[in-house]
């Protein structure tokens, strides 16, 4: 990152060298440096100690924003902010907004060592630095660590600390970011590495307090617990971890009604967050708990698997199963933000990675013949964990979904819109129901990768597309180790059977069922009449028995 | 009724003396006579035959609707319409909005007999009238039985018939209304005696389809069960009811679970209505699961005792109870229709008369003196059943918190808004949760009678009130019988215990207890201040234990 790049914000405690290191980074990256608080002074005609004296600190940081707001327009710069700036709730958004912010990180021994004996501090005056140092670090720390780089500087020369924060800045990239523009609220899906490190910080830009209860399902809770924990300690956002069994299974009015209990045992108020860490399972089961407790909670989705992070993060949809169904109880409820932190993916078996692939298949089927042939040539490489292939897929297919979702939040209209996500649904719910929800048998996605083949192959029995559509579905599908038809799920199916819990579907309506056919490869519809004895007849040629 | 009344629409099948009847009337109400027809045919230049024959039926529908919009712009008239105007959905809400409409149900034998040998009718031509007026009844009847008035006409002298239509007409009076216009939906509260057996026309014009589940408690569909359902059947809405338990014990989440699951045994798709038919548990109980099931259905509300009729009506929450407190679980979910058949309060026994009563009172201490002086001047009439007084009483009540909700629709307003409707009601809880939400003991609203006492009473002891305006309240909930302070519970409360259950309420936000506190009757305000250590005094004062 050169002059090309956003301004520079560098934070820190007074003594933190802000104005040492921030003149020797600006020299190397060969842009101008400006301190803040000269800036201000010139702009009152007086001192800050005197602005604060004879205005008050309200005037001041209001002084203060406009300043930092001119620069910050005026193009790239390395700016030094006073100690207080950042912690201005809207001085901070704008910082957030508009510039690469980084926070000089140093020992409190050698900022007091630094400090000692000045006088020109206003908050040192005739106080023990040292006391007044470890207040400010208390009640600063948290929001410093909202910064978008940390260095930890040690007791050195200025050009070796301005040599590691140049290199931090080098290696860091924004996290790619999908914006979801709904009515009832707008929000950002973010997607990289690294952010659930990043996770208080991101999640306390959003949430109306510093307090969230964190639900998870026992695996996440164990592999990646403490590095949410440590980013919510770091940022001050009190948190308590309820934890429910991984699997299908949690996902049930009696998990829920336990979890509700929990959490409001665990203390919670109208502005608590509902924080959802897992798979598809825990968005669900958690975005549902938030929509209902206290009749609606914020919430922020860290969704952990491949399938959620391509598939859950968009639409609001939540809910839970009954006996007689899958998603039959539920609530569009919106998240306040997302993140997809693509590094817990490495930790996924393949078997969850490639089922979650079916999803993103998917997206190519529906509507996007040119992003299927990207699978075809990307698949192996993604399932194979190239970070760069992950984060791409996980962008392009939240921004399809947020497209789709945005026209038809509520899955009101008739005619596509929203239905058409459920490509491979119809047939895929049905499995799932028959098979029984037990992941160790069937996957949510191995479900729907043999329900895209079947609604290909239904489609192409309609005369809607080639034959040679159905194969290429299937051929790619087999070739990165999915289930494609039903023979490959090593069990005898009935035909009859499936086709009752596809009545039971709440996408039938007065008997009715729904199928999303296509018409080739990117072209997906909706189909409200196709006759059960087609569907039977299909079932019956891929090896059912009636 | 007469001549500056509404216009008067007479529908029916062919046969059933639409002109004969409609002549007459006109001449004894003074008004004009119109025939549909009559006036298509002048517009049309040719017969109803040639329209039919000619440009088809969608054409002569539409230039019906027009003919039928401007004759009732004209002003009062009584109009014959032809036999399937009313059958037509845009000309039916037409004539809803803007007329009267009368069914002249004449039976079918004696239809037959008027109509055989005639030349004139299309409809008829070659075949067997009979089986052609069997056939129409059938498919119009249940569209005719939304119809204002009916009238069961036997085959005597037009006179006779007129004479009874006119009786009938004269009759009729419009329920009272209340429009709540709200971001998410705009909606009517309807308020008058004999609603239930108009539940069918009225929910099926605001229904997508005619097929509902309706929820009662066992004892109001013991009740009324069968006026509703012959309501439903009249009008062809398939219905099918299922019952949980009376008491506050079915707002739970294994109730709600049960519930759920046998809707989705009864077959729910996302048209089908749901009716909460009942009080306020079945209200809160029903409106939750509609909010839920398949993330959303429609929804009716036919509340049946008065508290509910007054207080849940309005406002779109619903929700069931956690071990922990009340209402800790729902969602805010707004109906397509509240019916409040006032009739049904006369079955109520006096306890829940007054219990509702409480709430009534409430909207006057909250923010309209001289409703309370007209409590004060009503309050007995209207327990002893006047019709028009709890009639008035439910219109104030139900306008005063539309007027609150429209305002404040999620209770999101930090200062008042919805939040000045729990007046008496932090108290109230806290003692439902204290005694354990059973009715046999105490019922919500006489937790809520003792809870305006206490507001009242804390208002005065923290300086906001007068102490008369504490005697005030006092002395007129006991007047009608209700408890106005703790003593008349006959029951010993710890303090600790009370505050203990106010801490958990979700109106607290992090420790803090939020009062309605009042600085005089009509005058309410929110407080979120307020001292615990005031609030025990105030009790151990109150007769509480420490």
């Amino acid at each position: 990152m050169a002059a090309s790049g956003p301004a520079i914000v560098l934070v820190g405690l007074m003594g933190a060298g802000k104005t040492a290191i921030g003149r020797r980074l600006a020299a190397r990256l060969g842009l101008p440096f400006v301190d803040a608080d000269h800036e201000i002074e010139a702009a009152a005609g007086m001192s800050v100690a005197e602005i604060f004296s004879r205005l008050g600190e309200k005037a001041f940081r209001d002084g203060e924003r406009r300043v930092i707001a001119r620069l910050l327009a005026d193009g790239p710069l390395v700016l030094a902010t006073g100690g207080g700036a950042f912690m201005d709730n809207e001085t901070r958004a704008l910082v957030r907004a508009r510039a690469l912010s980084v926070w000089l990180r140093v020992p409190l021994p050698v900022l007091v060592r630094r400090v000692s004996g000045r006088t020109d501090r206003p908050l040192l005056t005739g106080k023990d630095p040292a006391v007044v140092l470890g207040e400010l670090a208390q009640r600063r720390y948290p929001t410093y660590a909202e910064a978008d780089i940390v260095v930890d500087c040690a007791d050195e020369p200025a050009e070796g600390t301005t040599s590691r924060v140049a290199a931090a800045i080098a290696a860091w990239s924004p996290p790619l970011k999908v914006h979801v523009a709904l009515a009832e609220r707008a929000y950002d899906i973010l997607i990289g590495p690294g952010l659930i490190a990043r996770a208080g910080a991101l999640a306390a830009a959003v949430l109306p307090r510093r307090r969230v209860i964190v639900i998870a399902d026992e695996t996440v809770a164990g592999l990646h617990g403490a590095a949410l924990a440590k980013a919510f300690d770091d940022t001050g956002v009190a948190h308590t971890m309820l934890t429910v069994p991984a699997g299908e299974q949690s996902k049930s009015m009696v998990a829920l009604s336990d979890l509700l209990g929990r959490m409001t045992e665990a203390g919670i108020d109208r502005r608590t967050g509902i924080v959802a860490f897992g798979g598809g399972v825990v968005g669900d089961l958690a975005g549902f708990a938030a929509a209902v407790a206290l009749r609606g909670l914020p919430f922020v989705q860290i969704p952990t698997s491949l399938l959620a992070q391509v598939d859950s993060s968009v639409g609001g949809k939540t809910g839970v199963n009954l006996p007689a169904g899958k998603n039959l109880v539920g609530a569009f409820h919106q998240p306040n933000l997302v993140l997809c932190d693509t590094s817990v993916l490495a930790t996924l078996p393949m078997r969850e990675r490639r089922a979650g692939y079916a999803e993103i298949v998917k997206y190519g089927l529906i509507d996007d013949a040119a992003f299927f042939a990207w699978c075809e040539a990307h698949g192996e490489a993604l399932l194979a964990g190239d970070a760069e292939t992950i984060a791409e897929a996980v962008r392009s297919c939240c921004a399809a979904k947020a497209r789709v979702v945005a026209d038809d939040e509520r899955e009101t209209r008739a005619d596509g819109g929203r239905a058409l996500l459920n490509l491979g649904h119809t047939f895929g719910h049905a499995l799932e129901a028959e098979v029984g929800y037990d992941g160790a048998r069937l996957l949510h996605g191995e479900a729907v990768s043999v329900g895209l083949g079947l609604a290909f192959a239904l489609s192409a029995r309609l005369g809607f597309c080639a034959p040679d559509d159905v194969a290429r579905v299937r051929a790619h599908l087999a070739a990165v180790g999915l289930p494609a038809d039903l023979g490959m799920l090593n069990r005898r199916f009935s035909a009859a059977r499936l086709i009752g819990h596809m009545r039971k579907d709440k996408k039938a309506e007065a008997g009715r069922l729904t199928f999303i056919l296509a018409r080739g490869i990117g072209a997906a519809f909706v189909s409200r009449d196709v006759a059960e004895e087609e569907v039977a007849a299909l079932l019956a040629d891929e090896g059912c028995e009636p």
